[in-house]
């Protein structure tokens, strides 16, 4: 690894290289995209929560204006697939499980004639009995909502039973010993709520067929290889058989993965043999939306009488609604972290995903790390406020280390837990704040609190290519895709940087499954060091042979080259210089052959070998940590909680863009508050109740506190050049933070989030 | 290697990957493609052959109705660019230099509506004098086409002065000495046409913006990767600014090369902001197209009485028109194939490229080959038959041999002209029908002839990549089109009989400058050989990463592993396999990571070591060779040649796809008859006087003789799995092979095509 010194283009703050296309309105996002004589889309969502489809008559609507296609179960393969579980299929066949599930789809000559063929789409339905509660649905008089789900394929084994899509069981030490050894046991719930994404651009997708008439997909999507599996799962073809292409990414949050309508478009387009476009309306995307889930997590934590925690029993139970989703990937997170950023020797957990007639709940940034992370960093003070410790000295007294074992059994390195915590404390003044007089004002009381942030860095694979032109600049060809967070920018910079080139030599190549090769996708905070390590990797792979030839060329041994803003020198003789265009000519003519590099990357291996039931996280490579301080006011008689300050500490190992790291702190900090204290989806019987952004309260400029992003860069030794990443957990401390800093104020605690006004005044009231 | 009874895949016939969607009419074609808001543009040719331009006004154009943008070359870069000589503007500037360069371009709402805008634009010319005629373009007197091209930045250095834009000079032995000791020294003269290369699919391109902004043309072009690169040359960018698309490809034939109207639209993209489509009408794609350059050729050869020859004087002398553009480089393969198929110890080759005020010429199938070819084996006939020998006994004595050297000094390796000679001889029944008699009927004559022909194999550069999509199967990147001939079906061939899997499973990504890695591109008969051996080192690469894992999981020895199928095994025991399917998923998520290969192809270093004046052509790794025998009935009394029977033989190494070879003998051998016997651009004082289909003859079903199409396999060295390749010899050998069954029928030699019936009738009066 170059040394922090020698790094001439990671390290330095760029522009972003969409940003020109973005500000001057020329990106073109999905609900943009055009092509000739395309048809446009609508779907007919159920609006029943669980029912047999008795009757389904679409003649009317396929004879109504400007109709050219009607798709619905008949016409949809019936090989069911699905992320984790094989449960879903592109329409509804025979019942509904939730209200908002796709029933059919019209393609018309325009929106309008779309959605008036929809209305003369006839579904008599049969209504069946309901479950809306996780822990209803695993009574034996609840409905079974997969009757059938024994005979889907699963991907994995020993889960599905009853309502139960997901039984996860790890456990390490022994925690019936552990709990002896402890003078005191707390035990308490916690509960998170739905979740939605809010991303601007609304999903969309266009559907036509290529210059070879091949099917192809324009979507807005997180995962592009994995959008592109499913739909050949979905269809029914081999991945050969279709193509998805990138468009320009309007945020995503996690609310993007693998398909949602694009099989339904897919299918028109089949039908119609004409291009078909979905946009949805946002009434739509929240309701046929794949929020995060809500979690019910209960902890029983043993302690001793000097503040060493000695056990954890944990119990999560998470709804997925009608279809499992990312829910199962979620709850594998959530269980993986169950000790959260300490040492607990002895730790059993337990998760449980559960089908219920709820709106099909997925996954958001944080996954189920989120969720867990709440819940601990929550005890962690509520145990020390009732032990009468600081809540700083309790944690650091338990702090994990290099070593320690996960509830996994996967030991843990590059633990940079008590620097996050330090310099969090140390920039925002805790030890002065804290000794702040509480009452502001009549009724209005200051707080400040803590998080702790622990999550896995680098999951599975990544792969990348690179190609160089004729004038010495080159093209990356990675399936990832930049959600709006400046990745491809950072991307450019690791090229550049192993290269011994400047970031405005280097594009990224639009991202199509047909080119790009296989990368997990824009998720678990992982861009940067799995995607990063394969473009370094493939970077790396293409130097080589510039160098060879360099050192050909040059009359000076490869290792004693290295290169700068694309020339290729002696280190030890600064005259003898090449620019890599003069290298890539001479192998283009002369000798070697053109330069392409190529690289796979897959972190850790041992994703088989984890112990335990269900579906744990797989192994990672590396961790990162962070930690946030909240400063909160809180007015007592109404109940509203604002937040002053966020003191945003995270180990990056290395910032490759800094400017785009402190982006994405901010913007996290931000969406953290939006989860701390406004953002729900409220569901009642099934039915969403605010699906629109002015009943959604998301965070606006006036909620948004100041926000101190602070970062620290502790280089890792598996990432590239250093660096670490982040992504999620810019929002994830802030929310506990906030819960502990409105106790520190108030003496009122609140378990779930978010904390409204209305929840706080109820847990002041029960507290009174 | 393989044993070519090894072979899976790799000489089997299939049916073509791009079949279906042609027949279905669904692929395509460049004038097919549309983007929304598209304009169309029309541009402004000159119709004058030499003037300047004293003034531009496109003021009355600009305010005409529809019309979005209009350019000319104050609207260009100014920065020349060329293919071997930086000749070129997008416009011309100051001055033009033939009928059909363009002076201006409208883009409008629709093609009339450009069509009328370009009425008025208003030019003003000032003739200049004119020189048609090469020869009399190198006289003192005549007038100079490029004054300033010593100014221009050559990228061949010792070529351009006066209008001579290339001289070159090769020699090997002593041709004086060589000369000394023949007893007989024959000189001829040679002309050959200048040939439309008549591709259905008219020039045409759409440059539009993709979903990022980035400048992006689709176009049907026979070299992507060049067209990227002339893109950026002639817009004065880097190449990462302006991205490249193919379209399905509608023949080409060496006409669509580089860029020809893509600058121009890209201008008209860029001022309008918006998409802008050209497609030339017939008439405009034969005006400003760039035919075969006429040649004369003088040869002087020195034969000993047992028929030995002992040395040779060639003298070419091409007429690039305007603008040297290909015409360089087919004087460069002209000149290394002076000996033609024959062992000439002592050689010495002049050739020039002169410029004229005549359209701007280029290159078709054959580059400078197909010229030189016609005249060697023309006067080998001649020769013989002023010796009385027989042609194919004189051809014999002199056969070229392994090890002999080309007048570029390269050793000649891999020769295989008796083998094809003799499968010639024989299929053709040429001892029998030798004896026939000539007179058939009253005025018309029975004749036969062969024609042999030579030329390299392996061009430059080319690169791969191969990417695996989670079910096993992949896709290749390339730059390499499909001009028609069935190349992509045999490239998948290549890269599935590498990795043991079923051409099915393997698919050839859309063809873009972003993503494909380099290749020259579809010419020079060089796909097969070096795309096929790029490809196959990009499987191999990846397949040894699949068979490292492939040993872990079946536990045995990588080199114990063979493939087919689709399926890994044990060539020990049968029953340990695993699909490539399964390895790769376990490389996807428990062990190795994304298979990936990448690979670049240079065939023969050496180019800069050639010795000699100007620009000879590159060394190359192997050679073709093959022998066309044709018979003809010859109308004494209407001059009119009936091509009766063609007997092609090729050496291919080994036939990939054996129908697509035998289409690709058939296809050629017809251009062949419409080189000999037909076609031809009439040039007069610089205008075409037959820029259409009526007037431009090319053959018809009725044209077409019976063709024997025979397919040798004389496995190279050098090729994947010995393969060879083919494409242009298959229009080369029946040319001189009808030239001298012309004479084989009626004692009339022709010394130039087209051997139109006024052509045959001059010669015989000119003969009697």
């Amino acid at each position: 690894m170059r040394d922090k010194k020698d790094l001439k283009v990671v390290g330095t703050s760029l522009p972003r290289v969409d940003g020109v296309q973005k500000v001057r309105g020329r990106a073109v996002y999905a609900p943009d995209f055009e092509l000739p004589r395309m048809l446009f889309a609508k779907v007919l969502w159920s609006d029943r929560a669980h029912a047999k489809i008795v009757r389904l008559d679409a003649s009317k609507a396929l004879k109504a204006p400007g109709v050219a296609a009607v798709v619905s179960a008949v016409d949809a393969p019936q090989n069911r697939y699905g992320v984790y579980l094989k449960d879903q299929l592109i329409f509804a066949s025979g019942k509904v499980r939730h209200i908002g599930e796709p029933v059919a789809a019209v393609a018309a000559e325009s929106e309008q004639a779309a959605e008036e063929a929809l209305k003369l789409i006839e579904v008599e339905y049969d209504d069946l009995p309901t479950v809306f509660d996780p822990f209803e649905a695993q009574n034996d008089s609840a409905p079974i909502i997969h009757p059938d789900l024994e005979t889907y394929e699963a991907t994995y084994s020993k889960v599905a039973y009853d309502n139960v899509a997901l039984y996860t069981h790890l456990s390490v030490g022994d925690t019936e010993k552990g709990f002896t050894e402890a003078d005191h046991i707390f035990e308490d719930e916690y509960k998170t709520q739905a979740m939605y994404q809010g991303y601007v651009e609304p999903r969309a997708c266009v559907v036509g067929f290529d210059q070879r008439d091949k099917l192809t997909v324009w979507t807005s999507n997180q995962q592009i290889a994995e959008c592109h599996a499913e739909m050949a799962a979905a269809l029914d073809i081999p991945m050969t058989e279709v193509r998805v292409v990138g468009t320009a990414l309007g945020g995503g949050f996690g609310g993007k993965l693998k398909t949602h309508v694009e099989p339904i478009a897919a299918l028109l387009a089949k039908k119609s043999g004409r291009p078909v476009k979905i946009v949805l309306t946002r009434e739509e995307d929240m309701i046929a939306s794949r929020a995060r889930p809500p979690y019910t997590i209960r902890l029983k934590t043993g302690v001793t009488k000097d503040g060493r925690i000695t056990a954890r029993e944990t119990e999560l139970v998470a709804d997925c609604g009608g279809y499992s989703d990312h829910v199962i990937g979620t709850m594998g997170l959530a269980v993986t972290f169950a000790q959260g950023a300490y040492k607990i020797p002895n730790c059993d957990v337990k998760g449980y995903v559960i089908y219920t007639n709820n709106p099909n709940y997925s996954c958001m940034r944080g996954y189920g790390a989120h969720q867990i992370d709440f819940a601990n960093e929550s005890q962690m003070d509520m145990i020390a406020s009732r032990m009468g410790w600081d809540p700083v000295e309790f944690r650091r007294k338990n702090l994990i280390e290099d070593g320690d074992v996960l509830v996994s059994t996967q030991p843990i390195t590059e633990v940079t837990i008590s620097q996050t915590m330090d310099e969090a404390l140390r920039r925002s003044e805790w030890n002065k704040k804290g000794k702040r007089k509480k009452e502001r004002k009549e009724n209005v009381y200051y707080g400040i609190g803590i998080g702790n942030t622990i999550i896995n860095m680098g999951l599975l694979s990544s792969s990348a290519m690179i190609k160089f032109n004729g004038d010495g600049t080159a093209s990356i060809l990675t399936s990832v895709m930049d959600l709006g967070t400046g990745n491809h920018t950072a991307l450019i910079q690791i090229a550049a940087e192993e290269l011994g080139m400047l970031a405005e030599q280097i594009n990224i190549a639009e991202i199509d499954s047909d080119t790009s090769p296989y990368d997990l996708g824009q998720i678990a905070s992982r861009t940067i060091f799995d995607a990063g390590n394969a473009v370094r990797l493939a970077a790396k792979n293409a130097r080589e042979k510039l160098y060879e030839s360099a050192a050909e060329l040059l009359q000076v041994p490869e290792d004693d080259l290295d290169s700068e803003g694309g020339i290729i020198f002696s280190r030890s003789d600064r005259s003898k210089e090449i620019p890599i265009a003069g290298v890539n000519g001479y192998r283009l003519w002369v000798k070697g052959g053109p330069v392409v590099g190529s690289a796979g990357w897959l972190g850790k291996p041992g994703f088989a070998e984890i112990p335990g039931e269900g579906y744990p996280q797989p192994p990672s490579k590396t961790f990162i940590f962070g930690t946030h301080i909240a400063e909160v006011e809180v007015d007592i008689e109404t109940g509203r909680v604002t937040v002053l300050k966020v003191t945003a500490v995270h180990d990056v190992g290395q910032a490759v863009n800094p400017l785009g790291v402190q982006g994405q702190i901010e913007g996290g900090v931000v969406q953290g508050v939006g989860y701390a204290l406004m953002e729900e989806l409220q569901v009642k019987d099934g039915v969403i109740q605010n699906p629109d952004f002015l009943n959604y309260r998301m965070p606006t400029t006036l909620d948004i506190p100041e926000i101190d992003p602070v970062i620290l860069e502790i280089p890792s030794e598996y990432g590239p050049f250093g660096a670490k990443g982040l992504g999620e957990p810019v929002m994830m401390g802030v929310v506990p933070a906030i819960a502990n800093a409105i106790e520190n104020a108030t003496g009122v605690r609140v378990t779930e989030v978010p904390i409204t006004a209305e929840r706080y005044l109820q847990a002041m009231k029960k507290k009174e």
